[in-house]
């Protein structure tokens, strides 16, 4: 490897570094990772989220992809321990899928982690979650 | 420092120096631009919507965030004079949350700027602001 | 040039080539690609999308630009080739915007290629194909 060669290759192991982790496994492939927005109240659209949640994972490969579902709003009557999906939300949970709880719409429908699903956990706010997400490189999905 | 470290050094400057500016602010996570979508005629999703704006304001920082709510579509009637929410639009934008009424519908709709909130600026199209906006770096949220 | 700005020059260039594609895209502004989503089973918001697609294609320019709308889960009805919309299809098309509908959506509803408009073509999965644009860059946008 000749000089301009070396500062060639150090240069793009450097630009490399200096990308934020996920635009960096974006370009390489190498890591997926998803937020799956709920908000509705409709026990359809939670179904076809976690049915886009288990797809994802198998396609992309469970060990290469994180996927996180955040419920807030309306959509979070999803995550009621006695909700019309309750019963996936377990399965879906156990195969390395999260599934996140607003804290806000939480405390503003009275609720507690004890009302919800034991395979959910808090968030302060939904909103703020996702675009977090989002700022670290997450695809966007709102089924 | 070596000659080797300061060749490295250069280059991660001139890394995030060649970064879309946006890419390089969610890495560097000084600044915050988001960009909600409101295309549902529906009171309940108009005031999540500026319930989203006004947390996420308050929890990046107002000074930090740039945030902007375009409605489009059905979405527009949130924004006439005598909406459900009418009273809120003045309060928010005060806040500095950028408020655009989509032009494309307002012609649909007859419309003009005198039938809107006095809160609300007009954008050629709605569609159009939000990609712009998304190639610019902002994160997306549709709630 | 100096020596230190050869190096500097090297390394803009290998950073430019090290992001992927369509994010380098975005900060030259030459190409504009944009992933429509339809999962909602309503003709308002099948014209609405569609209407996005004409005028978000007209306003950047056919050349410059890729609009791929992908229905999934009930937005799949968008695709019947009786749908309400199905007239439309064929002429949005023909302008070279892309229409794909969902292999495992269509399997659900018992449907093939023959139920649906002859403009659509046919993804393997509506969820997966949304995720694979916005991590080549695409914006995303859920009318």
């Amino acid at each position: 490897m000749n000089r301009s060669k070396r500062i060639l290759a150090i240069a793009v192991v450097a630009a490399a570094l200096s990308l934020p982790p996920a635009v960096y496994a974006a370009s390489s492939g190498q890591k997926v990772n998803i937020v799956i927005q709920v908000t509705d109240n409709n026990p359809a659209k939670w179904n076809l989220a976690l049915n886009n949640a288990k797809n994802l994972q198998k396609t992309f490969g469970k060990k290469n992809t994180t996927i996180e579902v955040v419920a807030y709003g309306p959509g979070l009557n999803m995550l009621r321990f006695d909700s019309a999906v309750s019963s996936r939300l377990g399965t879906i949970a156990a195969q390395g899928i999260k599934i996140a709880a607003c804290g806000n719409t939480m405390k503003s429908m009275h609720l507690t982690l004890a009302d919800l699903s034991p395979a959910v956990y808090e968030v302060p706010a939904g909103a703020v979650e996702i675009v977090r997400r989002e700022r670290e490189g997450y695809a966007y999905l709102r089924p």
